[in-house]
């Protein structure tokens, strides 16, 4: 019920395939590890753990699953390439000897995918993760073969999503709101921002989540100005901005709900940046369409924003990809040059901030021919509890 | 209460500025993740988040924080390092673009921690997992400086932990230890796997653990074979071994506590390797003393094994470093080179596995002159609900 149809991970990786044969080159190396899972769980459903993997996928024929020392039971019972290869490149950060356990190397591991066919082009996919053991080796071990950054072959296939990964998405999305129903009905002046997050996560995987779908936040105050940061030991006062950004993950597939709210009445200067942050966030909501430049939205928000006059108060926004991963490519910038799609999926993703506070309307969207398919939207309102 | 003082963090950057010179290195660039946290927040406390991080500690001056575009606003209100630079190759892995944000260079850098000193040779420490955009700017930016691995200038630091550190993994042990509490208070037969999780992570955040201390371990039957595993939506069931392995992690310090259970009584069969694999641990802890040599541990805790009949059901063990990570330098193997030395700290890591099941035994000791002090034991016994 909750986890891609094999079938379909053998549709993606035929896709793959073809990408890869019309980019000129002979097998893509994809790389992911224990947080940065998406890549190689896209093509296997194996999720690293500890240590970090790869799979190698040849042009034509069968790919093999690349893992770390320790994970051999484990991946056989949760890859669905069946071809796994152990290598020492993949092993723990702490880098443990392993003594008596038999590890592949490249040349191996290109011999079982390809046999005999010659490799002389080599693309690399998740390029911004692959560490310096890997690359090293493959330098070392496979001489003479060229090593391109090839992450467009797979991230594109990522971008457009199916009706079993919409599905998953909108459970994991349903499960954030219900962890934000139990924080609502829970949080109370004096518990900490970390205790907060500790009620997200009971509820997280009391419904059916596998993980948090991104670094939970629970901030107060002064802590709402951070675009990124870790909630702390601090205590929830009243009559203050809490920011809550919560996402589940269901079967690889994550979500983010953000709702700015607080205990008792804001002052009204921070109310009415929420209000308008709100504005701007339905803004958003309407600009996207499939066939809609992306660069246009961020053009189009931005002058929404500027007429309103809240330009100063801008830092962030106003959309990301997401999927697998909550935040994943495509970024919706001035700078973008590709025009929406119908099931792209986009967390609109709304923050503003002034010099003592923040805060962060979140919810994701599908685009469809004609605008969005919202998949969260209970919390798009200002809660004062 | 919860974190280490900044005067200590200002004596680690001495010791390892210490360990620079003596290598013959001119700097070393430290990289972290937020997964792989620790060696960048062993020198400055921050935690990257989303984005990655480094650190540049020149061989004589002050160090400087390398953080991603987004953080600035946490990295300022969170780093023990005043001096900050934002570059593009910390960005988060879907590469966004961020027109408008102005970042740094790798001179940029060299320049603000070195002034007009000459670099020539620089270390990487955190080599296994620096990435590869990290690395191609590196030798494109810093072109004719030797570039070497020096995960030993810093790891050799780490290893031996200071009073305050060992304070906070207590507390992180005790956390884990009332999480394993809730869990027998609660679990019944029909709950899954991930549901158990739920209980242990709403646990270590209501008792001040900041995050998870390791990917955390609920696993029913079977799937109690693995060394490594994700728990399931699997339901728990009677008679059936349960492995719980939970970790919290407290000012950046982790734990893990492990115990193999029930609910009703278990086959005689498996009951027996259960308490082999117990008094296999507590063997462990008596062969752990300062100055004995490591791979002396692992010699006598084989002969211990195979003396008792249990050689073939051994997979893993006996132990590995813990303090930051829940798994960090140095393991315990047949190939160690170095003998135990006061204030190490290890995980006593204890597992055995049939056809149909494994068990895995999990707590944490201190080295010490005459032997080790546990910094858990309150679940080293078989517990059948």
């Amino acid at each position: 019920m909750q986890a891609i149809p094999k079938a379909e991970f053998e549709k993606r990786v035929e896709a793959f395939q073809r990408n890869i044969r019309e980019a000129g080159l002979d097998a893509v190396l994809v790389h992911s590890n224990e947080a940065d899972f998406a890549n190689v769980r896209y093509l296997s459903e194996y999720w690293p753990t500890f240590e970090s993997a790869g799979v190698f996928v040849p042009a034509k024929g069968a790919p093999v699953l690349i893992i770390g020392p320790e994970s051999e039971a484990y991946a056989q019972g949760r890859s669905v390439i069946p071809r796994i290869a152990m290598m020492v490149e993949y092993r723990e950060s702490a880098d443990p000897e392993y003594p008596g356990i038999p590890v592949a190397h490249y040349a191996d591991v290109v011999r079982m995918a390809m046999g005999h066919r010659v490799l002389k082009k080599l693309g690399l996919a998740g390029f911004s993760i692959m560490p310096l053991p890997v690359y090293l080796s493959l330098q070392r071990e496979l001489p003479g073969v060229e090593l391109v950054k090839a992450d467009d072959t797979l991230t594109s296939l990522r971008t457009i999503k199916s009706a079993n990964e919409i599905k998953l998405m909108k459970m994991a999305y349903q499960i954030s709101e219900k962890a934000i129903d139990a924080i609502l009905g829970e949080m109370a002046p004096g518990m900490t921002e970390l205790q907060v997050i500790g009620i997200a996560q009971r509820e997280i995987y009391k419904h059916g989540g596998e993980y948090e779908g991104h670094a939970l936040y629970c901030f107060c105050g002064p802590g709402t100005k951070h675009a990124i940061s870790r909630p702390t030991h601090n205590k929830i006062k009243r009559n203050e901005i809490i920011q809550l950004n919560i996402g589940a993950r269901v079967g690889g597939y994550s979500s983010s709900v953000g709702v700015p709210c607080s205990i008792g009445k804001l002052a009204a200067r921070k109310r009415r940046l929420v209000e308008f942050g709100l504005d701007a966030h339905l803004k958003t909501m309407e600009l996207l369409r499939g066939g809609t430049p992306a660069a246009e939205v961020v053009r189009e928000y931005e002058e929404f924003v500027e007429h309103r006059g809240f330009k100063g108060h801008m830092l962030y926004g106003p959309c990301h990809g997401i999927g697998m991963m909550e935040v994943e490519r495509p970024w919706i910038e001035s700078t973008s040059t590709y025009a929406l799609q119908e099931n792209m999926t986009f967390q609109v993703d709304t923050f503003f901030q002034d010099k003592d506070f923040g805060l962060r309307w979140e919810n994701g969207v599908r685009i469809t021919k004609t605008g969005v398919e919202r998949l969260s939207q209970k919390y798009m309102k200002m809660v004062e509890l």
